[in-house]
């Protein structure tokens, strides 16, 4: 049984077709034939740099971690799901022993094996293994492509619900109208935000989110010659202020800044726009050496949150979907 | 009634002993005969460069927050303390109207009148008027110099209890044995922290801080020529890892760090140093802009903390020392 | 000056109009011409009864604390409204120096002077006085019926918000359609709950939750001659179970339970029917007595809740209605 | 190989020494030799009444919860332990898949396998299965009796520490000095608690407790025959608060009581004994059917929560005792 064709990333810009052997399953475990998987900006980037910060791709790996498919085999032990289920796939199989596991942090498991993050191999192949309960039944009125979504919607869920903790009537500033700052922002229309502003330097991009989930949109004015990103950040921050009437308190103050963009000025800017006491939350990774004015988290008592992955969150979701 | 010697600040480096009058009193008010009042850093901040920041000295203005002294006169709704009591004095009059002040953060209260803060006057004077509330009864356990430091002690508990939420048996590194960070170590031992850890560049620091409250020091090592402070931050930290047997995750993890130092190498290291999911509360000031790790915030979804003055903490805590 | 006509309860069913002195204000309150009073149960109750708990009313006192007004006198210091401005008014001026105060909790200030709590005089009067920080504006769209409405909307704000927690997507039991429990049906709406089941014993009452916010609606069957109240509510919990579909887990369990009602039966069908690790929050007062399944309450680590008046809520959400 | 005496309950007060299987073990278990279980008082409740609320033995069970042995075989993924290590056993194999399991509350989990609880069997046989990560290797300070009481350690920390959120400088009383009320008043005491108030209807246990770990003691009076318990309550809480001085807020208030009798009485006394704003925590199981006052719950806005087991806790701190 050899027969799985798989889209194997061999050094940087240096990818191929092979054929790779099925895998055996655990009794806990089922194998999906893979049907949808989503190109993430980490594929990318392993494609381009062969690493992202302490991730170093040493040696070939499958690419790819957004997947749906359908269940072709399932364990002894499998009760969840059946073979010719439509899934959404959670690509990481966390330890489930660990005190983060237990604690209900399991994205910060120590020994977590996630797709296509060196050394495991990702759902770019036409067979993929898991453990039974992170193949997730799709309801009928999903495709197959909508539960290959369901990955990046949970990195969204995370740093919004979880840790950006959003309540309804609450205001939200996304830096970043890729797919993530994208799904941050639906995700925070979903949860009842009365205003969601998306900032990007794209006029396009800015147009999309306002047409799907922003309220308001900002381009930021062009960095001067000799001006720092500092100062940019400052100028920057004011300009958004005006522009959109944003208050450092009350009824016209931003509650949550979420950064989906990972550049500098953006990180700078979100820090300066948020209301006294807020929350800003990093979803986005970008340069990791970033610049920040302590002295405006210090007098703000802002709480600034690193968000990795997700933890229980959209996939469970899908059940009431159904 | 104009006898009220008081130390003003002129500007940069530029003080005088003044005659001021004699403040009147609100009926919710009352005055005290200022005893003591301790030097802060941001006096000496403000004597040398005539600003912090956003706070500017733009008047002349009497210095000094940290104080203790004796009723002298009570306004006529007062019945919490009598004339001849020796009282702590919390520095920061809140107008108890604002959603802060009403949500139980009246640190961030906008319309906060704080002793030393330009351009209110502070305490270095013989007089100095407050809301009776904030006129704290010293138990006769305490002496006035123990009344002047409840407003530093006060910052501690708040960096540490109030926002670091350290709990019994948690483990916690301090970064900067001045004032302040010895205070935050002397709050985590209290706290019932089973390990303290205080790092300084300064050896006798060290030592005095050994002898205070800390169980663990760290000297770190010197930086070199040709290293960036984010290369030495990482040396440093990995050579305290060592030293002191800290691990990312498990019982030898730093579960909070705190930075009361404001040095850029301090912070990055502090970042490095806490534990996978831990929490970092910054309490010092320095310099503005730090270069800060975000890959190291999002893969150990770190909490940052900006920490500004004190809440409701140790203030009301004397009633339970009496 | 004495020209303000007062509704006065002076025993039991003994009521009267009598003129009263219009009130002094001080500096920092403003006196308001009342124009629209709700009458709240407990008006109802201290009328029949002469007592609410330890609440006893042992000598005259003006009725009435859901009102709305217009500002007819500021006091020297008052900055927020002026005269002639339309204002909701909330009943309960705080200490604003007590811990609980300072805390963020100043429904718990031991020291509250509430309308129409024993011995304070209410606001079914012409003139009444508070401090002007309680007078909120009301925008143009809003009538003054409306800013009458905002005390009642303010218990519903606390119950289901503060202390419920309720968040997007979840879903909520109301026990009791009168007008607090109808109220906390549609904060839950507007906080974006999935599913708002309508619990009561009349009819009528749950044909208008229906059309007002509730989405499921249930009418308890008839109590049997025989049967215990604790027996009672099992066969009701069950009823309730199988006709709406309700799960002790996962998408069809009921996260959050609020009793709106003060009914025996009624509490112990909310804890039964609130999910394992659910939040049950008493909102309504009737017999204190209560018969409670602690098994129940142990078995699945329920957290109950007592919801008292409200604290920093729908007043201040005022200003984003504007 | 089937020489595995074990202690097998066969009905009320019916008990048997039976041989039974050995157990195999998967590739992730371990198999224990017992030598230490306690006798919970489930046991014994088990053992006379054969049934717990909904929990009915309906078949033989062997009995024993409270246990620590000697890993005797280990399965072929097994790292953690080895052959001969001493070990205390956490009773309770929970599914690792649900919700309740992966946002760190397995407490809830609703397919646990729990020793001693029906149909499962216990540990009072020579030997038991379990997952490796459930076997907790004891520091050689640590005798096997010692491993015996992490169980029933692990329900005190969840209570106190977990549920109750005890915090170094606040005051608990706990009612009930069985067991597990003993072991909540020394984790009070390890995380710092300024009080420990001891409470029990006998004096030679309240003795105990005193010498264990309590800092104060209260013997109830006498209930008289023509009074409701209801109304022994309120004068007993009373009685308690003027022997101890303790008051309704501040410094002399008990921010938390735990009750580990399951007595109506003493459930009542803690409600009307903890301060305004505290927290109730229900670890003890009693009659089910217990008479509240809902109008103290309100007025004070308590927080009442069911303690079950526990979650991630005591069996996680061996590590830090090594």
């Amino acid at each position: 049984m050899s027969d799985n064709p798989s889209f194997v990333l061999k050094g940087v810009l240096d990818v191929e077709i092979q054929q790779k052997p099925i895998p055996e399953i655990d009794p806990n475990e089922v194998l999906v034939q893979v049907k949808k998987t989503g190109i993430c900006g980490s594929d990318v980037h392993f494609l381009v740099h062969g690493r992202i910060g302490d991730f170093v791709v040493e040696k070939p790996m499958v690419l790819g971690h957004e997947a749906a498919g359908v269940v072709s085999k399932v364990g002894s032990r499998v009760t969840n799901v059946k073979v010719g289920d439509r899934v959404a796939m959670e690509p990481g199989a966390t330890c489930r022993k660990c005190e983060a596991c237990k604690e209900g942090r399991y994205q910060l498991c120590p020994d977590v094996i996630f797709a296509a993050t060196p050394p495991t191999d990702g759902t770019l192949a036409r067979y993929y293994r898991l453990p039974s309960d992170l193949a997730y039944p799709l309801p009928p009125n999903l495709s197959l492509e909508d539960g290959a979504m369901m990955e990046p919607l949970s990195v969204a869920v995370h740093a919004v619900s979880n840790l950006g903790a959003l309540r309804s009537n609450q205001s939200v500033a996304v830096f970043g109208c890729g797919p993530v700052g994208l799904l941050c922002m639906a995700v925070a229309k979903a949860l009842g935000a009365s205003r969601v502003i998306a900032v990007d330097i794209v006029p396009s991009r800015l147009e999309f989110a306002k047409a799907y989930a922003a309220t308001d949109i900002f381009l930021p004015p062009p960095m001067e010659k000799d001006e720092s990103r500092v100062e940019f950040s400052m100028r920057n921050a004011q300009a958004m202020k005006e522009k959109l009437g944003i208050a450092d308190r009350g009824p016209q103050a931003i509650d949550l800044v979420l950064d989906a963009s990972g550049a500098e000025v953006s990180i700078q800017t979100g820090i300066r726009i948020v209301k006294s006491g807020g929350t800003y939350v990093q979803v986005g990774m970008g340069n990791p050496n970033v610049n920040i004015d302590m002295f405006v988290v210090i007098c703000k008592e802002l709480v600034i949150k690193g968000s990795f992955r997700y933890g229980v969150s959209s996939f469970f979701t899908l059940g009431s979907i159904a």
